[in-house]
């Protein structure tokens, strides 16, 4: 097992990860990461009239690709800058992944939690280890906190997705999928603050230029998409939606790389994203989260032109609190 | 493509099926049903400390292990015997599996269904083509409608357990796991009629003779386990359990096999059903319905000792109304 520690990007620096950069991040997860599978289904084949292939992140170890940036960015770090360990502000799938990647190099995580995050959550970071510093569920409180835990601890802050070290993380499940499939004429991803989007195509612009990269997002969060066609930054202002992973804004590294290598952002609605997650469910027999379910909501409500081609969606992850199902009242 | 057409089991012989019977059957089905994967879960083994590896039939075509045995029966009948379809009743997968094998070859399959039987299930026999006569939900209306039934249309009737070309169609599921997992010490499968559990017990005698057959009941509906221990036929009577692929007897063919070839049953709570389903939605990302979670519940609660073992489990199907999840009162 080879641990590449100290060849980090250098996250002060405005230059996309490199095609060397995302080869580097994926060795560097590859001994704690699941090579995670890639499924079809001849129902959503026919409902699609494509060759879809499902690239299972929510097979992936904390439920989540976010599991490939974090570790990314905990073993990038140079022996000096552990000293303190590292610190984030994350509701969701980040807090997670960062107590866990932490944990795999021995340091300590500090996660600030808004007070209102589900038990579920609460405790899946307290079971990987997370020190958790709990605050009030804005994000001034959010950014407030976390600023005060790191004057206090001296850690090193890696945020969810504007980092270039998370960037080349996420960028290693779109690699994957290249590797294992071939000839994708689409490939896509949901969008929330784009750390997985902008890596997807920096993915596809270096090992698959011939696969467009598309990205879906719910009309109810439509930051990405006003911004995208705007082509000027618009931030997320309190949305509204069930994919509680893609409320974020876009970041100052994420944005930049998204205006240049992806092909289009389209919207879906609540009702179409609870019906997306419900039928892959159903038919494929394996759970995703809600905001797994915009991408595949896209194709089913015909928003992407799909017909008669090869399509990849990476599913991004399966965390769910499953005392409340978004169809169950 | 081959077909084997007319190389049936008599299914009017008490013998059971042969190694060369479960091969032929394996043959027969594989290009209709899907080679199900196997998965392994670090947190199960840690869990159970010991190795265990998931043959997931939930992701079998028609979401259950049940397609293996129906193909089996329908491929396996001569053209003369094809004239007037087929029939049965089941309220459950059976129903699915049988209308969607009948129409891979052009038959009509009448069903007979209990008048309370989920509209899932209606809509999915339906959706396969399945020509239905609804009943009184009471095992002799079953029995009586399906005999006019027949009477009528003279369809050859396929019970759904109790027949050797079902038994040695579901054998082929546990004949998939020794050919791709060596050395199984432990093979755990749900026990409700019998068909998987025969054909399993089967597979393993002719295949993989040192693993041990082990088969998980429900406590609520124990009739397999009365009959195991006394070794005289029990018959179930109204069981009460939410495993409900799990309430039937064993049968006259299934029994006997059983008694030769299983090594043990044991029984798990209710409680525990539940717990298990939840414990493999959760850290598994997939879906299986309660009966699949009957055995992975003896694990869970240590009934059986598998501590250092190499332990398959057969997870029978992913079948599940996902408006009425029994953890969500």
């Amino acid at each position: 097992m080879t641990i590449l520690i100290g060849t980090h990007l250098d996250s002060s620096s405005h230059n996309p990860p490199t095609a060397e950069d995302i080869l580097q991040a994926a060795k560097r997860i590859r001994p704690y990461i699941n090579r995670t599978p890639i499924i079809t289904s001849a129902t959503l084949n026919q409902i699609t009239e494509a060759e879809i292939f499902f690239k299972c992140e929510n097979f992936q170890k904390v439920g989540a690709f976010k599991a490939r940036g974090a570790l990314n960015a905990i073993f990038s770090l140079k022996e000096s800058q552990t000293l303190h360990g590292v610190s984030t502000h994350s509701s969701g799938n980040h807090a997670q992944a960062l107590a866990w990647a932490a944990s795999l190099r021995n340091l300590p995580a500090y996660i600030v939690m808004p007070e209102n995050s589900s038990p579920v959550k609460i405790n899946a970071v307290m079971d990987y280890g997370g020190i958790i510093t709990f605050c009030k569920p804005t994000l001034e409180a959010r950014e407030k906190t976390l600023e005060n835990v790191i004057a206090t601890t001296e850690a090193i802050e890696i945020h969810p997705y504007n980092d270039l070290r998370i960037i080349a993380g996420q960028a290693t499940a779109a690699a994957e999928l290249f590797e294992d499939i071939e000839d994708l004429d689409i490939l896509l991803v949901p969008v929330g603050g784009g750390g997985l989007l902008s890596g997807t195509a920096l993915a596809s612009h270096y090992f698959s230029p011939d696969t467009k990269v598309i990205a879906a997002e719910p009309e109810q969060a439509n930051d990405a998409w006003l911004s995208f066609t705007q082509r000027k930054f618009v931030p997320s202002r309190n949305p509204n939606t069930i994919a509680d992973g893609l409320r974020t804004s876009l970041g100052s590294f994420t944005f930049p790389i998204i205006l240049e290598h992806v092909e289009n952002i389209v919207t879906v609605s609540e009702e179409s994203i609870i019906r997306a997650m419900r039928l892959v469910w159903e038919r494929m027999k394996i759970l995703i989260e809600t905001s797994s379910a915009v991408p595949v909501a896209a194709l089913q409500s015909g928003k992407i032109d799909v017909k008669g081609k090869k399509v990849g969606i990476i599913l991004s992850g399966g965390n769910v609190d499953l005392d409340y199902l978004p169809w169950i009242k």
